[in-house]
């Protein structure tokens, strides 16, 4: 596809999907800092993946995002056999939430500063989990795909996120 | 915004957005059918939202785009008041699941011809909900970032959706 210098409807359209990934974000941000910490070590519902397991699951699916864009190496590969691997529990040496907390943080924002400065054009480049013949035959396999599908897995989670027994923080 | 007639950037882009909406309707869909209907009564969590009344809800949220999008009325209004205005178990008399399918179905039928046929320049068109005055300023409420958050707003309660417990029917 050919560079358009200038294209305000492009660039609106990826503005807006740009924003709903950042608004998840701060939607997963606010959701682990408004409850008691002990409460984000009860599963979500019963049985089920603890608080904490998906925070580290969704650090690890955003941190996926900088090789896979060709940005660098995953911040924090460590994260993967805990949180993506493996379901929750088989490993039970996991980080601490105030460690996940930051490396959220981290991520999001090494993300967001590289994401900002990006054209539609770039957007719309194959990812590096295609292959340019593929991507020849498939031009939907790129990089605003993929930001696309992280934002709705990341609603995804803090639907279930949202349905955690909480004890209320008194202010 | 000047309407681009031939624009293959915002074109793509936008099909990409339509193709995610069509993707979580189809995971909505699936779901509704994998279980045996009793299951479909329970609670996705304890004391939390009954499966129905989500399918209610989600029904209700896209056939709101109907009046929202200037296509026409809401094909099923009667379904604000038991699944969006009010709490699950508010309302005790509430269609039965088969109906439920059945409206889901037309709703994402009618809603899908539309879209289909939709370009660029009219997902960039302002909504019903906002006035001419005030997408002056803030043009980014349009149509396409309607349909993307009501995108994530599936995806948000198939997340809940998937944590039912339920029985698996016999093949």
């Amino acid at each position: 596809m050919k560079d358009e210098t200038n294209n305000p409807q492009a660039e609106l359209i990826v503005k807006q999907v740009l924003n709903a990934w950042k608004d998840q974000n701060k939607h997963v941000s606010t959701f682990f800092t408004k409850h008691d910490e002990a409460s984000y070590l009860n599963e979500v519902a019963p049985g089920r993946n603890r608080a904490i397991y998906l925070l580290g699951h969704l650090i690890g699916a955003n941190d996926g995002l900088q090789p896979l864009f060709g940005i660098g190496e995953r911040s924090f590969p460590e994260l993967v056999q805990i949180f993506s691997a493996n379901p929750d529990k088989a490993i039970a040496k996991i980080p601490s939430l105030s460690e996940l907390k930051q490396h959220w943080e981290k991520v999001t924002a090494i993300l967001t500063r590289h994401f900002d400065t990006m054209t539609p054009s770039e957007w719309l480049e194959r990812h590096t989990a295609v292959s340019e013949e593929d991507f020849a035959r498939e031009p939907h396999r790129n990089k605003l795909n993929v930001l696309l599908s992280r934002t709705i897995h990341e609603g995804y989670h803090m639907g279930q996120l949202n349905l955690l027994s909480v004890k209320e923080l008194v202010a």
